[in-house]
């Protein structure tokens, strides 16, 4: 082991000697140039191919000469807008969206089933719910919880509602959704709701900011209270109407409200910042997000309750909504022109030219009829045991040598 | 086809055996050694800008001899704390916090407008709306639902409550928040709200586990009761003041009052796990989120309501709420020394240099005058007519031609 | 410089001139053959673990030969169900699910803190809070608010509840919490609620959707509203029991009933798109998010309130809630063969390959004894000087010199 140490650190000595003595010397590889048309053509060609790949695709079309920076750090406001009319009562946007903070997840009603004036008691359990079905107390298991049912069980049978049939008496809220709830028709004016998505986004690498929403002198205001967006009309319009989103998501309305539904609401920004910054502007697409085909309870819905209070008794009322939740999703990516990334993709491209020289060495060493001929040139080959014997004759060789 | 295929058969064959013949051979380029100081300065210089950059930029600054992980799994969690005193009444968290579950997203009131006692009924449409002034019925059309109103048309012209002229008539929740909302004035005690922030980070790749919350023995719970963030007296305690957070936003806090506001909470993660672990300390900055300059409609509000039933009617409180919505955003960066990576790079690194050789040839054939000179020596022209005729002649070319 | 520009362009000039009438000459480096046993084998050896990593590793481990994408568009819709019995009461899925609208991050309550009928109003401050306990008014400075306390002070000294000791009296929410509020057992059988989570998962590079739940025509959704998740027996069920979630991420249950505590739920999605689409499916992990050891106030908690009127006055019953948070976080990577990674990986291939001969030729250079032949043949000395004396002599130089 330390012979070996010993030879690597005298080798490398050496080779610092060495080094240090020709360090100004400059070195170049010995090239070989074939006067060949075929050999030539195909050299070029896969050149060419390979320089046009880089030119087009990876400088124009990629632009690598940027330095880029995806995922922007992005915040998203939205706020819904709307008056339907349910019945005697006007629903209005307290009432119909969820959360109310206006993230970037927002839902809102199209359809409710509602259970009024729910409270804590016993009646009777729902029928379809497994072994409900009674005729006597002692069907019924006290105290017993079924997962798919309401409440637990008291241990009772008792009449179903007004019908003649009997079921377990259950514990719980009555009466029980399933079935007191009302089912009110769907808020077909919901088509025309507005939902306002102010969206900004922040490219910290170059330090840009940029807003969805134009400021412009001159409509300002006024301008964003009234335009909805379209692609074509008012691209700049941060204000999307249910409808339009719908069709743009290729749905139904009347069937997203029937069964709810998951829109994603996209917003890509592309920004070429070599560009003028007014060129940096989003552009929206819409997609259903929940999966529908042949899938069991596809849609969307959710229950949640309004709690009252009456002589001290909590009572309350809850409401099953189907409705659409936006999920607003950003994405970004900015680029600026750096010379860093150009360099690394110049040279990448340079090595990948010399990378044809291998091609056409293999094509030219098994295709080319004068292939010895080449090859002897190319090669140089040295046996080592030769030249201990006679110095002189290692300019014999094949490929430079003088055969004098 | 088959000529051509039968041909790249044989050449694959003939190319194997050749192969195996040679297998154990080193082949390794010839290399010209021009003993020019100018080139062998431009050489080496060029060497050694990129060396320069490669050990400098790539492994110190960029540390390419890790391997690297973004976007660790993170969790956050949120709690405010405050009490602030609104006319008679005391808001406390549970009334001014939303949503109350403390996830990424936060936002607290600052300032009100309450309407209270809304219940469904008619009442005079506001006086803004566009064509809700009237004189008679006529003037209204009923059922009509203007897109800017806030309910649906009765039909009826009534005076607007206690004034002389009068409006549509509208079936909504009555009174109308345009009408009936009391301004509160803002909650001034809520710069010194605090908000705690437990954000717990994973780097899947590296097992990895942190928190921004230090275990410490001293002072413990005590400790992270009483702290308040400050880069410099307190960086390792995870609660914050409002009023230092909009002091680094570098917003004015009386403003954020006013009109609201999406403030970003970024924590920043970079972890060179090279390094002891407990290096692996977040930094915290903070940026307004929601554009500002010129904007209309800028600012942070949400509506929501508590619903109330007196004899069966239900009425509600809207409240307008203008407030800070917090968006906390974690950025993780994580690295640790790597075979793989610094295999690769410094393969790159070494290539890069190759390059320099292309410039220097460049520079050696147009500039230095004795260009004709290194290229005879570097390139080996090889005419293939030439060799069919005379395989000895093949010597007298230019490159190592010997001109005896 | 005008003269190095005009030396800059004649430069380029003579430059394309020469480059066209040689172009389509084809250039290859020139290559020495050391036909030595030791080098070769080196050569090779090193050859050989470089082609190794490439097509093991990069190829079949990193699977190179695919365009990939991470980061889908994922949407997440969760949903809690179970029945649990509290004291008297009835707690269903509207009352211990919060959010409601079941977004990606959901909570569930697994034991409460309940503070019944507080009303705005003065009461006793409780007696932990600094600076509460008192002898006198004098002791209490009014309109004080104390950072720690639960209101303002009004400036009396009042008797704790039913206590003899006394401390200062606050404006609040009254009877305070930390006095009244009564602790309820755990939820003891949310070990047994469920949580449905669907997840739709969209690559849009590759226009690839997926879904978490398999369209099963057989069993269909009475098959998902009877299956528990089981990574064995039912690996495509979406519904996971709270207890099994707990135990895979390796709490025990009633800890977590005790501190509450947030859990990730991790869909990891590995598509291999070059294979049938069916056998790209989830895998799911469980991990606990808010570290625990050592730490104070770890777990999982949150304040909200239900509202309630009776004669024009409000009050509320305030609930702390301790619970489980489940994050849901999708993780994607799709990879499907392309031809322009496949050319690029193959290209660094390579031109690793090539780094093979700068290790050989060091070790050549060094270590073997004959290295001067070698260097004599490889390297090609040119000294400029000598060529400008005698032109004739450059062909004595020492790398093909001809000893004549």
């Amino acid at each position: 082991f330390h012979v070996l140490f010993h030879k690597i650190t005298m080798g490398l000595l050496e080779f610092i000697k060495d080094y240090f003595l020709g360090f100004w010397d400059y070195e170049t590889p010995k090239v070989m140039v074939v006067k060949n048309k075929k050999l030539g053509v195909i050299y070029r060609g896969v050149q060419f191919l390979v320089i046009t790949y880089f030119i087009w695709y990876v400088f124009i079309s990629q632009k690598a000469y940027q330095d880029s920076e995806t995922r922007p750090e992005s915040s998203v406001y939205t706020k819904m807008k709307g008056t339907a009319l349910q019945g005697d009562h006007i629903l209005d946007m307290v009432e119909y969206v969820r959360p109310s903070e206006g993230g970037d997840v927002i839902s809102t009603i199209l359809r409710r089933e509602v259970t009024h004036n729910q409270r804590q008691g016993t009646c009777a359990e729902h029928f379809t719910v497994p072994s409900a079905n009674c005729s006597k107390d002692a069907d019924c298991t006290s105290r017993e919880v079924n997962f798919d049912g309401n409440g637990q069980r008291t241990g009772r049978c008792v009449p179903y509602y007004n019908q003649t049939f009997k079921t377990c008496e259950i514990q719980t809220w009555c009466p029980i959704e399933d079935y007191a709830a009302i089912w009110e028709p769907a808020l077909a004016e919901a088509i025309n709701f507005t939902v306002y998505i102010k969206n900004a986004i922040h490219f910290p690498k170059f330090k840009v900011l940029r807003g969805n929403i134009k400021p412009n002198k001159r409509n300002g205001q006024k301008y964003l209270n009234k335009c909805h967006y379209n692609e074509k009309e008012h691209p700049y319009c941060p204000i999307f109407r249910l409808g339009y989103i719908a069709e743009q998501a290729r749905e139904k309305f009347s069937e997203l409200c029937r069964t709810g539904g998951v829109i994603g609401v996209f917003i890509n920004w592309k920004c070429d910042l070599d560009l003028d910054p007014s060129e940096c502007t989003p552009t929206y697409s819409f997609r259903r997000l929940d999966l529908r085909k042949n899938l069991p309870s596809s849609g969307y819905n959710f229950r949640f309750a309004k709690y009252y209070s009456k002589d001290g008794e909590e009572f309350r009322t809850l409401i099953k909504a189907f409705g659409i939740r936006l999920d607003v999703i950003v994405h970004g990516h900015a680029g600026r022109f750096s010379i860093i990334p150009t360099i690394i993709n110049t040279v990448t491209a340079m090595t990948s030219v010399g990378i044809c020289s291998i091609i056409c060495d293999w094509i030219m060493l098994t295709f080319i009829d004068k292939n010895d001929i080449y090859s002897d040139r190319k090669f140089d080959d040295v046996i080592p045991t030769e030249f201990t014997i006679s110095y002189g004759s290692n300019h014999s060789d094949l490929s430079e040598g003088v055969a004098l």
